[in-house]
C-alpha cells in the first residue's frame, strides 16, 4: 500500500506500527466490542505535530481515524475500524502544574492518577475520579466528559476543563480557552469537544482546572436488606444535603468482590451505601448524622462509621473493584444508565425486573447520588443463547433509562456499544442536528467513524 | 408590508407590537450601543409555540430575530436590527421548583432573583448572581453564560444548566438534557447553546440545578494603598483557598457609590476587597484568618471583619452598586475583561495606564477571585473628543487582555459592541470554525445577525 509506506516514511522510526501483533493490540478497548475492526496501522505519536501529520495524511487518503488514549473506554468509543489508522495518544504523557493560575496543562495520554498526583505536589486536587483512575488517560476522559464517586460533588471532567489544543479533521491544531477562569467569548467550542468521543476532533492537550486539596473524609458504610431500601436512602438524602461521596453495591456486586478479592463485606446485605463527607469540623459530624438518619428511616440494619481516612478508602476500594471482580465471572455487557435521582428506585426495579425476565445474572453498582448506574450483565460468551439473553437484557436496560427521563450513558459514552439506542434517546430532530455539527467539523467523516452517530 | 400582516395574524392580538414608542422601546440593551437599528416589530411571545410561530415567519421571510430577556445586556447582545424583529421572552415567566431532584424548570422571561426566591422556598439554592441579578432574565443569563460574585466559589451558569427547549432557526424546537445529573449521551449540544447569545436557537425553558442553601457567609473588607496591593492579596489567597466571593473596587468606583448613594465606605482607600467565606464553623474562622493575613501582607491598611450577615451585604450592595453609580457620571463604555488570576495585578496597571493615557476616568470594579474586572469608561457622549478618547481607550483594554492571556469578555458576552476584538483573541481557525458551527444551524442567519461573529 503506498499511502501507508508514505505515512511510515513521513514520521519518526517507531511511531506507525504495522506489524500484525501491535494491530490486534489495537483492535478493541475494554468493552471488547464484537464489532471493532482491524487497523492497516497504529500510530503512537510522540507530540501534536506527529498527530497533525497522521491526520494530514488520513484526511487526504479518505483514512478513518480512530483515536484512542489508555484503552480503558467501556462502550467500544476506540474500537479499531477496517482499514483504519488507531492514533494513540499514550506517549504524549507531559504534566506541568502552575500552582499561581491552579491549573494542570496535561498531554492526553497522561493519566488521570498522574495528574492527580502531580497536583498534590503543589497543594492543589483535580477531582473527576473514574473508578478506572488508575489506569485512565486523560484524553479518555475528555472525550467521554469522564464522571467518577466524587462528582457527586464536585463535578465531572467538563467542569475542570479550561482550555484545550485540538486537532482538527484537516489537520490544523486550534487553541481554545486558556488559564482564565471565567471566558464566554465566542461560541462554547471548549465544551463541545468535551465529550465528543473523538468525532469532532483530537485533543493533544488540555489545560484542567485544580483546586485546594479536600479534607480527610468521614465514612458510613450501611447494610440495607434490598436494593430499593438503599435507594430510598439517597433519595432523602439528596433532598437536603450533598455527600462528597454516595456509592451503592447490590448484593451481587459484593459477593463478587468478597469471591475475587476479600474485604470483609456482608455478604448477606441486600445493598450497601458508602457514603462519605469531607466537609469540615462539626460540618462533616453533622452530614455523616444526616446520613445516618436517613439510612437508618429507609431500612438500614446496620451503619458503621469512621473517621479513618484508611478504613474508609477500604470500603471505596470495595466498590471501584467490582468491575475486574464481575470480570472473573463471565463475559460482560457494561450498562452506565442514569436517571434523575428520585428515580433510581424505579431504574433499580427496571434492572432487576429485566434480569429475571431474561434470566442473565445483572450485578449492579451506583454512583447513586448522581442517579448513574452501572449494571454489569455476565454472561458464557460459549453460549450463544447466554450472550442472546445478555443482549437482549441490555437494550431493555437502555430502554428503561430512556422511558424514566434518564439516559443511556452517565459517564462512560456512547461509543459503539450503545449507539444504536441514541436516537431513541434523542429523538430523530438532535440527531439530525448533531449530524449537521459533525459534518460541518469532519465533513469527510474521517474521525472515529462509526461512534456516536 | 403584507409578511408583517401576517405576522400579526398568526399571533393573539397583543403579541405583535408595531407602534413607533414600542419599536423604539425594545432597540436598545443596557450597553445603549450606538450602531442599535429599528425593528419593523415587537413580538412578546407568551409561550414557546408562539416564539415558534415568530421564527418560521421570519425564516419564510427572511427576516433577522433578534431574541430579548429582559434588555439588561451589558455589550450589544440585543441591540435591534433594521427591518428585524426583536423576540422578547419577557412574558414566560414559569417557574417550577421540583425539590426531590433539585432542579428549577423555568421560563427564560424569569429574573435570575425570582429562580432564588422560588428556590429558597424549597430549601433550595441557584447559586449564579450577576450584579444585576434583580433584574436579569434567565435567558439572557443562559443566552451569555452569565457568572456573578459567587461564582468563585461556585462556578457560572453553564455549571448549572442540566436542559434547555431551543426553538431552532427553522422553528422547530429540540430538548436537549433533562433532570438527569449525569448525561454524556450525544454531542454536547447543550453545552454548545449556553453562551451563544441568541445566535443559534432561542430558549424557551431551562431546567437549573439547584443546591443546598450556603450557610450565612462571614465578610472580610479590607483597604488597601492601591489597586496594585489588593490584586497582589487576590493572588495570595488564591493560592491555597476558594472564598464564597472575592470583589475589587477601586478609589474611583468607592467615591462614585459615596457620591451616588454613601455606605460610609474609606473614601481615601485606593481599593477595598470585599471577601467572603461560607464554609461551615471553625473552617469559616480559618479562611477569614486566612485572608486576613494575606492581606495585612500585601499591605492593606485596615481590615474589618463580620459575622453579621446584614453588615456583610451591606458590603456586598455597594459593590453591586457600582454600575448605576458610575453611571450617574456620565455615559459609560462597559469592559469585562479577564486574565488568569496570577495576572490580575498586570491587568489592572494596564487599565490605569490606557486611562492616563487617554485622559479617561476608568472606575473598576472586578470579581477580583476570577481574574475577570470591570473598567467603566466614563465620558461626555455630547464631547465627540471625549467619546474618541473613551472608545480608543476601550479597544486598548480589549487588547491588553489578550496580550495577558486573556479574555475580552469574561461573563457578558461578546454581543456587538466587542464584536471587532473577537478575532484578535480567537485567532483565525476559530471564527473559521464558529462560523461553521453558525452556517450548519443557521443557514440563512437570521438568528441575532451582527452579534459576535
Amino acid at each position: 500500500m503506498d499511502a501507508l509506506a508514505e505515512l511510515v516514511g513521513s514520521l519518526p522510526g517507531g511511531v506507525v506500527s504495522t506489524d500484525a501483533a501491535t494491530l490486534e493490540n489495537y483492535r478493541f478497548d475494554w468493552s471488547r466490542d464484537t464489532g471493532a475492526g482491524t487497523p492497516v496501522a497504529v500510530v503512537r505519536a510522540e507530540d501534536a505535530g506527529q498527530v497533525q501529520t497522521a491526520v494530514r495524511w488520513a484526511a487526504a487518503h479518505g483514512v478513518p481515524v480512530v483515536p484512542r488514549g489508555a484503552g480503558s473506554g467501556l462502550s467500544g468509543g476506540s474500537s479499531a475500524v477496517d482499514g483504519g489508522i488507531v492514533l494513540s495518544l499514550e506517549r504524549m504523557r507531559a504534566i506541568e502544574v502552575d500552582g499561581d493560575c491552579q491549573v494542570a496543562v496535561v498531554e492526553p495520554g497522561a493519566f488521570n492518577a498522574e495528574v492527580k498526583t502531580a497536583a498534590r505536589e503543589h497543594g492543589l486536587w483535580y477531582p473527576p475520579d473514574p473508578s478506572s483512575y488508575e489506569i485512565c488517560s486523560i484524553g479518555g476522559n475528555v472525550a467521554t466528559n469522564a464522571g467518577g464517586l466524587c462528582c457527586v460533588k464536585y463535578g465531572v471532567t467538563t467542569d475542570y476543563v479550561l482550555g484545550l489544543d485540538v486537532v482538527l479533521a484537516d489537520g490544523r491544531l486550534i487553541t481554545l480557552g486558556g488559564k482564565r477562569i471565567k471566558d464566554v467569548a465566542g461560541l462554547s467550542l471548549l465544551k463541545l469537544f468535551v465529550g465528543s468521543e473523538g468525532t469532532l476532533g483530537i485533543v493533544t492537550r488540555a489545560i484542567l482546572r485544580l483546586v485546594p486539596l479536600p479534607l480527610p473524609p468521614a465514612t458510613l458504610v450501611a447494610s440495607f436488606p434490598s436494593v430499593g431500601a438503599a435507594a430510598q436512602a439517597v433519595v432523602a438524602v439528596r433532598r437536603t444535603m450533598r455527600p462528597s461521596m454516595m456509592e451503592l453495591m447490590d448484593q451481587a456486586s459484593i459477593n463478587a468482590v468478597e469471591d475475587h478479592a476479600p474485604r470483609g463485606l456482608d455478604r448477606s446485605a441486600g445493598a450497601l451505601l458508602v457514603v462519605q463527607s469531607d466537609a469540615p469540623g462539626e460540618a462533616r459530624v453533622a452530614e455523616i448524622t444526616t446520613v445516618q438518619a436517613a439510612c437508618e428511616a429507609a431500612g438500614a440494619t446496620e451503619v458503621v462509621v469512621t473517621d479513618d481516612p484508611e478504613e474508609g478508602e477500604m470500603f471505596v476500594s470495595a466498590r471501584r473493584a467490582a468491575f475486574p471482580a464481575v470480570e472473573a465471572r463471565g463475559s460482560l455487557l457494561l450498562e452506565d444508565v442514569g436517571a434523575p435521582v428520585p428515580l433510581l428506585p424505579d431504574l433499580l426495579a427496571a434492572v432487576a425486573e429485566i434480569g429475571l425476565r431474561h434470566d442473565v445474572e445483572i450485578p449492579t453498582v451506583a454512583h447513586a447520588g448522581d442517579g448513574n448506574t452501572h449494571p454489569i450483565i455476565v454472561y458464557d460468551a460459549a453460549d450463544p443463547a447466554s450472550e442472546a439473553r445478555a443482549r437482549a437484557a441490555f437494550d431493555d436496560i437502555l430502554q428503561a433509562a430512556i422511558r424514566l427521563g434518564g439516559t443511556i450513558t452517565g459517564e462512560h459514552g456512547v461509543g459503539r456499544t450503545k449507539k444504536s439506542a441514541l436516537p431513541d434517546q434523542l429523538g430523530e430532530d438532535v440527531m439530525e442536528l448533531s449530524r449537521r455539527i459533525k459534518d460541518a467539523l469532519d465533513p469527510a467523516g474521517i474521525l472515529n467513524p462509526g461512534a456516536v452517530l
